[in-house]
Order: structure tokens, then C-alpha cells, then sequence
């Protein structure tokens, strides 16, 4: 086999002079330097790698699978053969997915190259969580699956063992209240039940004290989930008194961090709920956090065997795609690239905050008080119902993609409490947003604000 | 926007002649014409499309989605912002996945384009079973999940609501033994229970008879499971009966066809099942029937609702991936190209049992007699345990994948029967299979068995 | 640097078990085995490569360009700088072109990647002409110009040089009358001068007798041009003889073998006149026998110091791409891919005289009775002018490219004589032509006959 | 054929919303409008095409060329058939290159969609030099051979026709003293005579008077060529009283402007000498100047007869990729993009002299007073021989690539003059270099100049 570190000594009596073959060996090496670095550390890279380089890492690994050998005989029913080179694209080159037997990180035989690459980019999933706020983890995992099915996976290989008689056996899910069907459908999905504790108001915010929380247990309860990203007037839960709580009561603990990777606010909650009582595992979109396409979440754990567990519990296989775009993402950023991406987000919440602010005087509303390091809320106590049904309207005309108008007198879904007294607007400037989105944003509520009063 | 039919009036008054414009518009019309038939017709092709025409659909259809317009500002958590232009190609263009708020097919406000995409894939779903084997299907979805995971889908989106006191709630689904991890894990997954029945001897093949199955019922069954394509020496299940049991006693039918759309026995028996009695979901591999990398499945029903039911029972998003790979794999092969694959299956089915059957005589061993489609078992009665082991471990080294060597005193589960007698090896001339490595396999498998005995 | 032959080290600690790794690094190797080959044997591959295996060769070369350097501090004026990431595509990433002051196939300091491609991509020029039929050729090289501009090249590149008188000076080439316009315009394009010999008429075809070849010679001709491939009635120029006129008055001879590599028969010509007497070069098209996009020329010499003097008169640098398109085609077709199309090439052009033959049996006319190796030439005597005419427009309108309709009343251009005596129609089953081409094209011939007739 | 403009209509009754289909097709709308934009006008865009753009325009035009057709049956010897889908990629899908019987723009019966990309290509290309500094331009052409071989080509093209006695016939170029290998090859490549007008000094810089290039006319003149961009201490010639001349002595007259396009004061003498004198034609380079892969040229026109002219001087046909690669850069840039990168370049050259200014006076050397809005030129008078040729070594082995570093005493050729007095270093802040680049290139040229002399 070719050795690229010597390409050279194959022109050595070449017309080509031996100086300029040096050259072009060592700018060949400076290519590959990261890929040997990356297989060697198996960390997160500094520098952002070039997409050329993500594509030769790719193309290497994939032309490992046996579905590549050109050699083989293959009769199995599964054998990742392909109808046409273009599923090449959609799937990286790893044809075979990832998983054997409901196992998801088992090795797979046939395809040792997809089986490199989806170890690694554990790996670098659990750096990327201990670089950004969470040193504490001990294992992480890419599921091949978004978020809401990652808490289903979670929740139901943490779940206790059946009973003799299955009827005595804990299948609760205690849920401070979190507007999101995804949640609750995750919940059902695997065959348990939701308890959710109501919402109160503090101020505009809406929390769920933790004694509320703690009176909302009962028997049937192996377990909590908690919260920490998602639109105000909702915060985050006190994830910290909520860890505490599941080591009192021995419940299982799983955070659900959606969008929460980009905010150290955030991340500090975690890293301080695991370290005062127990976590069982924090689960991240991929899309949200790290820029892919929707369909990975990455899922982390204090204790490596959860991991494993969560690993295990998974039906068959699973297509390698979320897995492969999460890998791109992180190389394509470095910790550089993402720590540069961290810093745009919090200059664009302020932005978004200043700017909403200054509006919010011009016509009497204010912006709500309501912590959240990713959204931003204001109140549209002005608006008629119809207006602030014609202000959706107007937004989405004016291709402002996003916000949020929400009259708690006619849908109190979405507002994490029954009764929120006054109707708003959030905006988010999250992780990838731009400048401009945010201007434009604000320019534009502004244009739709005055279109639908005048 | 420019308008392709015309893009010779831009060029009335240039250099080029009429009839060379007009050359070049006939050409681009032939090119683009499959496209609107598509559009018209929402069909399986018949013949077969070029990768260029899928890419231009694809590319067309996501430049519909939101996250490629310039012109808007995104204030939305979840955006389908990407780091890296690759997971373009990886997505197929589709950052947004499929799904919303946990319904697979509704239709995404940021992803128009998607959301077409998803719904002619569904379109073509339903078409080709129709037209391989299934006219009475009624509508088909692309899960963006594999067939385990499929399988867990469609048990819990189909389980019985709960009652009040939970504890009556039917929660134990019928199995046909069938050994295959992901099935059980399935059931596990959703927080169902297996209640598994035995299989029989009937000469070589294993069969769970209907009565067994029958008897087996309890109270606490909501559905049954039955098994179309699995590896000798288990054979089909006689899915028309258990189709009619399913309706006399009202419980839900889940056929399970992994590999099954290759076989027209196979379909027989599914399209006799569906006309004779209660058949609620077929489950079929997008992979191992259409030859797109591991990931997704098809479900068809005989009930429109049903399938809704089963789209609407999924926790979050998903990627889109498994959806675009089953669109590329339609269109790419087209109504000729599968009947074509059919074809060529058949023959080297055929192929590699005169194969076997010619070197079992050579070496005093026999072809058992078990019906399938896809895969020959010959017996391997004259090898010691220790043998059979070092055999598996040779057609490795020789690069033979997919060939399954059984001792069934060692390792019962694949058999799908306690006390299996004889020992045997399984091989299988599969779908997109070619006739080289049929024999190629054949071959090698001599070669190993004079190796190790040698 | 990463090492891909020891990728298995870097996971030896890994979950994934070493048989796995050794299988992974196993199919790895396959696949870039014949890359070392090709480094080492610099010959043209046996058997084709994959498209994979091919882009993966042209990206670690051209990656080995300084323009890739990060490191680097570029302070030329011309550094390989690109606009956008899609002139990699169609550059095969060797954005520096080839040649450096002048000389074609000078090494560049700033391209040690492109100088290398280049280099293999002329031996394997070299090489696949040795392979079929001159295996007395000592060099070759891809000009990045098509066969027009290499026989300029070739010509002023072995002009004598400069008398102090210049009026003395030998400017005129002899041209056995050959009816191509790039012909005429290559000599004119370097300063030089035609002198055209007449064709004769030799029962059906056109030749040019070798005595008049001989007479038409006078004290300022320095070089003859000898053709192979044409179109009839033109055939083939007696290049043996030529060769021997040329050694015998010591004059330069380049031979133009247009699409001729493609036939034993032309190619054998060749082989003679090389041994017979003198042949300073031979020049073919890249397209018309490798089946590459227009844009380059294959120029052959029995003398190395030949192609030498050639490359070192191109006036600058050149694009690298139609030097990348070659290495493409003959990597991508390896011997056997060539042998292939040889012979294919060959059924084609006996089912168009058959086809031919059985239509002009039944329309009173006849295959006309001149040797050529691809194109076949029929009499059109039935019809009038108009109706030739239309016929011409009838073909262009049922899509068949390519034919030609000749009048020779009409249009004398192309026949390579001064009054022809009868009309008559050309088709050709070149190289990569289909079956399905030929059987098309006469089928719709004789409908657009039957059309004109009606 | 489908209308993209109205996918809608195909979705009507689909479960898709309207309100979302009209989002899709808006977005669409918003990706295609720049196409129909660039079909009616014919301009270079205000903003920059993004990569998808290109791709799609690319893509549609070549898919109007009958390679394309598949109903077409293609009996030609060159019908655009290639080896490999490779070949798509490096032709950008044009693979009948341009031309046609050596006439570059001659529209291509076989490539409609190719015959279309030309003359969007050269409208494109006059549109941008009226654009950046020559309003006074009728025509242009971009010639897919790079700026050498375009002298040569323009030369030849304009040279006047044969004399019955060439003996007459006029062949020689004069040429104010230009050390470019390329030039000289060119006028010896199409069989002309180069008068070389001597340099002299005036100051640091190197100029040609233009008394002197007067007087170096004789009667076998029939051109003259003029430069502008070069690397010090070589100054532009005085473009304008060579015009002013060349209408005077009836001689043809071509500017070459290597990479002058990026500089507003060299277009700026081009555009005073077209309105003052006589030019023929202006050449540049599309890789300098347009960020192009090296093999392209741009020959603009005051006349559009000597476009015309030039065009039809071609031998044969040629790659259609440098066509491509320009139209890609232009696209990619826009106005807008081209403005950015001469405002970048400006700063550039001014950061590059202000550092070289500052070293200089460290070293007691100083900044040579030269006209140049590229590069910089320093004096290096108190270094050795010796140690000035280690300094060029010790630059390449730092990897600043460009440089140039002359001993007059060594090597004259490059200088423009005989006993030019001084070594000196040049560097280039050419369009498209980088801060990065010439803060680099100082520093590293001081730790060159320390390192040789420590």
C-alpha cells in the first residue's frame, strides 16, 4: 500500500528536482498532520480543519467497510450494498449505519471503518461537553436520533426492571412543566407516564419550586427529568436542588440541555448539579448546539456504565448520518472555531436585548424579566387579540423565521403555566445567528408592529 | 425567476442560431421531463432516473427551505444553521430533518421543500409495494428509523390507550419465536412485554404452528407479531392464518418483512394475510429491500389511519436522511431497475443451491429442505464442534461475508428452536447480491472446508 | 504525518477488536494499492480504477501544491489564488496549470503536486500507445491543446531555424489534400505555409498518390503532414511510404492520427512508417480516443529529444485540465477497459456496414468501397439536391448527431477532391459508440429517407 | 418539462399548507432570480452568485448539449463521449470544449447549452473591464489559452496577409524590452520576429523612451507591443504615446496587461491610450486578475472586428474549462466581490511597502523608487553574492513563495537592462494575497536576512 509519508521517494529519479519534491511532501504532511493528531489524542482539535480534510478522513475510514472490498463475496441479506453512488453522500461512505444487535456502539464487523469513526466521534463528543462547562463527564455518546427519541432512549433503558408482577413497578416520570409535545410524547413512547408539576409565576418568570417538585412525588416515581433551555417566561429548573433531590429520593436524574451547550450560564447549572447530587445523564441536540441537520442528539453522563446502558437499549440499528454530521461539525469548528461561535451568541443577545429594549420604550412595553441567556421577551400589552394574531402574520411575510407571539388568553401551551397574565413576543439569538439576523429582526417587528396598527 | 422552458428567448437576438437554441431546449426538456411526471404523477418512474436528475430534484426541492433564504432573519432556536457546507451533502440538502412537534409527515413552515419531498417519498412508498406484491395497500411512510426501531413505533403508536387503573391495560404482544435481538429489544424499548411461542420441527424447517400460537393468547395480548423473510431454518410464518386469528380475536397484526418486498412468495403471503383478515402494519428494511445504507424502514398499511397514527406517534424530529436515501434508491432504479434486481435475485438464488447442493453431495452432506427465498442452509453433520468454529473463522479470512455457521449445541438462539439436531451453515443470494459472489462464496467455502480438514 | 498503513495502531487499545482493525486496514489497502503501483511501474493500470480511487489520487497530489500551504506567505503575482472552492472541481485541484516559462513539462517549484501528475500522466501516454500498436515510441505528451494546436506546436517547434536572410528560409509544408479546417488554419497559425497536393480517385476513394506527394515538393518545404483517420471517400494516407520519402529528403513528418489510436489497422500504418524511414511525431486527439471532454492532444515520437523540442516551444503556461481529463480516462479504463472498447468499437462498425449494406440494397444504392476502420460511407444517387438537402435537416431533427450528407455539385469542402463524382452519406462507429447508437441511427436514416420521399 | 415557477400548483391538494408552498416557491424564487437576471442582461451581477448558483446555471446549460440527449443516436467521431463521470467535474459538463473549425465563438450545433456559456462568458468578460476602467471597450473574448499563447494568437491573428513574394511580407514585432520568456516564445511561436528596444535607467527604475522605441522602428515592423503590469525595476510603458505612435505608423498595437486588471493607474494609462492612439487588442491574464486557475486569458477590444478577428484565428477547437473557470469567478465575485479585492489589494501593497520601509532603514538598505501598484522592490546592496543566493534558499525554505531576489551581476535577464545597478529584493501585494501574507513574508524576510548573516 501506497505511503503517503514517502510519495516522494517514487519520483526520487523523476526529472523533478528533490528540493521541490520536499516541498510538496511537506505541505502533503501539513494536510495530514491533524488526522494523525486526531487518531492519536482522540480529542476535540484546536484549529478548525478544512473540509477537505474532513472529506479525506471520511474517505479514508469508509473505504474500510467491506461493503468497499472488492474482494469479498458477500452473502449476507445486509451487506450495505447500494443502489446508487449518490447514497455515498447521504451517508458519509458508512453504508453499514451503526449499531449490531440494539447495541449501538458495538463494533460491527463488517465495518471496521464506520466502527473508528463512530469511537472517535464519542470521543470528541465527550471533549466538546468537557471543554464547554462540563469536566466532569465521564462518557458521551452521539445518538442517532434527535433529542425527543434520545430521552426516550434514556428514560427506558434507565428504567427499573419489571416486576414479577408488573403492576407494582415504578413507571413515573416526574416532569416539572415544560411546554414541549416532543417531551411528552418521548415519555409516552416508551410506555411511561408523565407527572408534571404546574408552573408559578415569580415576577414574569415562570419556575417550578423545588417543593412543589419534591410534594409532586410518589411512588410511581423512578425518576425526574429537568430542564434548562427554553423560551421564557419559562427558566431553567434549579437543576442543582433537583440533583440533590433524585440522590435523597434515588431517583434516576436525566436533564434534558437542549439548546443549552452555547450558554455557560447554563452549563454551570449542570456542572454544579452533578457535582452536589445525582445526574444521570444530560441530553444535547446535535442541531441546536453544534450546527448539524436535525437527527443526532449527543448524550452525556457522569458514569460511563450509564452511557453504556443508554448504548444498549437501542432496537437494532441506526443510520450513521447524525453520527457523521456531528463529526463534521466539530471538526469543521475546533474548539476555535466554537469558542468564536459562543462569544457572536453573546454579543447577539445583547444586541437582540438593546435593541428589543429601545423598541419596547417607543410603544410602551417593556422587555420581560425573565433570565435567559439564548431569548429575549417583551411584552405586547398593547395588542389587541387580533393584532397579536396579525403580528404573527405580518412577521412571517416579512421572513423574520422564529419568534414567538403568544396571547396566554387563547393558547396557554407554550407558556408553561395556566393564567400568564400579559401577551409577549420572544426572539432568540442563539448559537449561529447573525448580526444582521438580529436587526433585521427587530427593523422588522418594528415595520409589522406599526403595519398592523395603522 | 427565470422560467427553463424558455431560456431560448433570452437568446433570440444572439450568435446562436434557432435551431441550435431549440436543439438545446428539446435536450434540457427530456432532462427535466421525469421531474414533472413525478410531480403529475407521484409514482415509481419506470425507467430508471440519472443521478443527475435526482440531484436536480433534490437540489431544487431544498433550495425551497427556508434556511437558504438570504433575505430572511432567523430569531428561532432551531434553524437549520450548519457549520459546514458537507452536511449539505450529507442531509441531501434537507438540514431541517422530518417531523414536527413528534408528527413524522406534517409539514414543516421552514421546510417547504422538504416537506415535498417527504410527501412524494411516502407517495412512492405506497407505490412500489403496490406494485410489487401488495395492490391492496392503502398508504406506506419512510420511517426515518430502521426496522427495529420501526417495530417499536408502530407497537406503541397501536397499543390500546390506558385505562384508568393501569394496572388492566394490555400491554404483552404474541411472538412467534423468532430469534433476532432487535425484535426483543423493540418490545422492551416501548415497555411492552414478549410472550413468546415455541417453534416446532417439521422435518428441517422450524415453523410455529397456528395452533401453538393460538393457545399461547392471554388476556393480556394487544397484538401479535408475525415473521416473513428470516434465515433457515426458521420459515415464514403462515401469516394469512395468524391474520385471521388476529381478526376473530381483535388483536393488532404487525407483519414483520425485513427483507421480504424481494420475494413475490413472500408478498404472497403478506397481500392473502391482508385480504383474509386483520393485518395492520407491514415493516420492511429500506436497506436490505431497496439498497440504501442502513437506516430507515418502510411501513405500509392497509389502513390510511393507521399510518397516521404511526406518524404521529414518533417523540421529536428526525433526520432526513433515511427519507432521501429511500427516494434516491426509487428513483435511481425505477419500476424497471427493481424488477430487473428481482430477476437477477431469483437466479442466483437458484444458482447457489445447485451450488451447494453439488458440493454437499461431494462432502456427504445434504441441502436441508426448508422453503426461502433468499437463503440455502446445507448441513454440516460431519464436522466436529471444533470445526465448525475454525470454518466460520476461515470464510472470514477468505473474505466471505454474511454466511452464518450454526452448532446448535453451542448456541441455540438463531435457531429459533431448542434442540435444533443437525448443525448447518446458512447463505444467502439476497437482493443487489451478483453471481460472482455466489460463486465466489461457494467456492471459498470449499476451499475452507478442505482447509480445516486437511 | 498519519501513516494509513498503520491505522489499525492508533485503535489497538479501542473497543473494536483487532480482527476488525486488520480487516479495516485490509480493505484499506486494496484500495490503495494501485496507486503504489502506479508510483512505482508508472505504467497504465491492467484493470480500470474506481472514480474513488482516481479522485483519491488527484487529491493528495494536487494537495501537495504550495496554493494548499497554509503556513505559507505568498508574495508572487501568480500563486494558484482562486475565487471560489469550485475551480478545485474543474482544475482536479492543480490550480498552477502546467509549464513553466515555455516549457510544457518543466517542473514548477510552486507545484509539486501538478509536476508530478504530469509527469505519470506523460508516461502513461507513453505507455498506452506502446500497448496498442507502437511500441517503437520513446516519448509522449499530453499537450493541454487539441489536435489543431499540437500540429501548430508540433510544426513550429521543428521548423529549421532562422537564416540571417529570413527570405531564404524554409517555410512551406506538403499537405496531401485533407479537407479540415484546422488543418490549414495550424499552418497558417505559425507563420507557415501549404502546399496542397490534389487527390485522386481510386475507384470509390480518395487518395493521394505518393509520386504526386513526391512532385509536389519544392526547395521550401520542410516538413510533410500525413493523415490516417478521415472520413471517406478520403483514406488513409500511405504513411509508410511517406516515411520513406521523408528520411530520403530529410524532411520533418508529422503524423496526424486524428481518432486513429482506436484502430489496429491505422495504428499498424504508423508502426511501419516508424520502422520504414521517418516519423518525427504523431499527434491524437484526447477526446476521439480516450474519450475525454475537447481540449487536449496526445503527441508520440520514436525520439524523446522530439517531444522534448515540443514541449519547450509552447509560448507560456496552459490549464492543467485536459491533462487531468486524460489520466482520468486511462486510469479510469485501464488496459482491459480499452481492449474493451477496441473491441466493441470493432462489432459496431461491422453492424453499421451490415445495417448500411441491407438499406442500400433496398433503396438502389450502395455501400461505397473505401477502407476505414470507423466510418462507413454510402451513395445517396437517387436523390436530388433538395432532397439532400432535407435529408441532412430530417437526421438533425430525429436527433441523430454526427452524419454527414455530401453533395458534392454542392459543396466540394470534405471530399478532398475536385469533382466527386456522386453524392453520398458518412456515419461513424467510433470509439464509445453503442450498439443502440448505430441501430438508431439507421433506423431513423431510413425513415428520414422515406420522409424526403413521400 | 416542469416549471420551477410553479412547483406550487403540482402540491396544491396536498397536505401541505398553501401558505408553506408559497413560502418554498418564494424562496426558490429568490435562488433563481439571479439566473434570469444574468440572461437578460448579459452583466457581470452587482453581488456575489453563491457556489449553489453556479452549480445550478452550470448544470442547466450543459444539460442542453445532445451528449446529454439520450434519445439522440450519436454516429459522429466526436460526440462529447466520455470515459468517466469524472470528466464532468473538470469540463464543468461542457465536454465539447469551444470552438468550431477554428473559430472560437462559433456557435456548436452539438452544444447549445456550451455555445450559450461562451457568449455569456465573453459578455461577462467586456463587461467587466468597462466596468473597472476601460468604458472604451466594444468587445472581448476570454481564450482558453493562458496570456503567452494569446499574444500569440492576437499576433498572428492581426499580422498581415502574405504578399505573392512573402519575401515582402512584413514579420517583425517591436518590443520595448520586456524580460518574459513567454513574450519572446510567443512571437516565435507563430513565426514573427521580435526588435527588442533597449531599457535604460532613470533613477531606480528601468524605462523605455519613447524616442527610442521610435527610432528602433524599421520598414519589416508591423506591430508593436506594450506592458504594463511587471515586477520592478521594469516601470509600465507609456501606453499612450505608443498608441499615439502606432496610428501614426499604421502599426497594430496590443497592450499586455498581464495582471493589470486589479490596478485602477494601469487602466487607467490603457484607457487614455485607446482614446488618444490606436489599440488593437489588451490581453490579461484570467488567473491574475480573476482568481482563476492558470489557462485562461482575457483579450479586450476597442474594435469589435478585431475580436471577431481574433477569434477566428484559432486552430481547431479547445477545453472549455478556462471559459468556465473565469465565468466561475466572475459570478463568484460579482462587482461588488471585485471592488472588495481591489480595495484589499490597495491596502496590501501599501501595508507591504510601509513594512519593507521600516526593515529597510534597520539595514541601511531603502525602498527603490519605482512606480508600481503591485510590488515592492528593495535594495540589498550591502549583501554578498554569496549571500544573496542563500537568501533566495533560506526565503523558499521559510515557504514565502514569489519572492524575487537579483544579482544584476548574476543574472540580467529579468532586470530589463543591462548593468542595472543594484541587487534588490521584489514582492508582490498582488489581488487576492492576504494581510497574513505580507506581514509573513517581512517577518520572515527579516529572519532570512538575519539568519544568512549570523
Amino acid at each position: 500500500m501506497v505511503n503517503l509519508n514517502k510519495i516522494m521517494k517514487y519520483f526520487k529519479h523523476s526529472k523533478i528536482p528533490e528540493n521541490i519534491l520536499n516541498r510538496g511532501q511537506l505541505v502533503l504532511k501539513n494536510y495530514l498532520k491533524p488526522i494523525k493528531i486526531l487518531f492519536e489524542q482522540k480529542n476535540v482539535p484546536t484549529n478548525p480543519w478544512t473540509d477537505e480534510q474532513i472529506e479525506f478522513l471520511l474517505n479514508v475510514l469508509s473505504q474500510m467497510d467491506t461493503d468497499k472490498d472488492m474482494n469479498a463475496s458477500q452473502v449476507g441479506e445486509r451487506e450495505a450494498r447500494i443502489a446508487s453512488p449518490l447514497h455515498l453522500k447521504i451517508s458519509g461512505g458508512f453504508c453499514h449505519g451503526v449499531g449490531r444487535s440494539g447495541f449501538l456502539t458495538a463494533p460491527q464487523p463488517k465495518a471496521p471503518g464506520g466502527s473508528i469513526m463512530y469511537e472517535i466521534t464519542n470521543y470528541l463528543a465527550r471533549d466538546i461537553m468537557r471543554n464547554f462547562g462540563l469536566p466532569n463527564i465521564k462518557a458521551a455518546i452521539i445518538t442517532p436520533v434527535a433529542t425527543g427519541m434520545s430521552l426516550a432512549l434514556a428514560l427506558t433503558a434507565l428504567k427499573p426492571n419489571r416486576n414479577k408482577n408488573d403492576s407494582n413497578t415504578k413507571r413515573t416520570v416526574l416532569i416539572p412543566r415544560l411546554d414541549h409535545n416532543s417531551i411528552l410524547k418521548s415519555i409516552d413512547f416508551v410506555g411511561l407516564y408523565p407527572k408534571i408539576v404546574e408552573g408559578k409565576l415569580f415576577g414574569d418568570a415562570v419556575r417550578i419550586p423545588i417543593e412543589d417538585i419534591e410534594s409532586g412525588l410518589n411512588e410511581n416515581c423512578f425518576a425526574i427529568v429537568s430542564f434548562t433551555s427554553f423560551f421564557p417566561p419559562r427558566e431553567a429548573d434549579d437543576v442543582k436542588a433537583i440533583s440533590k433531590l433524585a440522590e435523597r429520593k434515588n431517583l434516576v436524574h436525566i436533564v434534558v440541555n437542549a439548546y443549552g451547550v452555547q450558554s455557560i450560564e447554563w452549563m454551570r447549572l449542570i456542572r454544579s448539579a452533578i457535582d452536589a447530587g445525582r445526574v444521570d445523564a444530560i441530553i444535547q441536540s446535535t442541531d441546536k448546539n453544534f450546527l448539524t441537520p436535525v437527527g443526532g442528539a449527543l448524550i452525556a453522563s457522569p458514569h460511563e456504565e450509564t452511557i453504556e446502558k443508554i448504548s444498549r437499549a437501542y432496537p437494532g440499528r441506526a443510520s450513521a448520518s447524525p453520527v457523521v454530521n456531528f463529526l463534521i461539525s466539530i471538526l469543521s469548528l475546533g474548539i476555535e472555531g466554537y469558542n468564536k461561535l459562543i462569544k457572536k451568541q453573546q454579543k447577539n443577545r445583547k444586541l437582540l436585548e438593546d435593541l428589543l429594549y429601545n423598541f419596547a420604550k417607543k410603544i410602551n412595553e417593556r422587555v420581560l424579566d425573565i433570565f435567559n441567556p439564548v431569548a429575549v421577551a417583551m411584552s405586547l400589552q398593547n395588542l389587541t387579540q387580533k393584532k397579536l394574531f396579525e403580528l404573527g402574520g405580518a412577521l412571517y411575510n416579512l421572513r423574520v423565521t422564529g419568534p414567538r407571539v403568544y396571547d396566554p388568553n387563547q393558547k396557554t401551551f407554550g407558556n408553561c403555566i395556566e393564567n400568564y397574565p400579559i401577551p409577549y413576543i420572544v426572539m432568540n439569538a442563539a448559537i449561529g445567528s447573525t448580526k444582521k439576523d438580529i436587526i433585521l429582526a427587530v427593523e422588522r417587528l418594528e415595520k409589522a408592529y406599526f403595519q398592523i396598527n395603522s
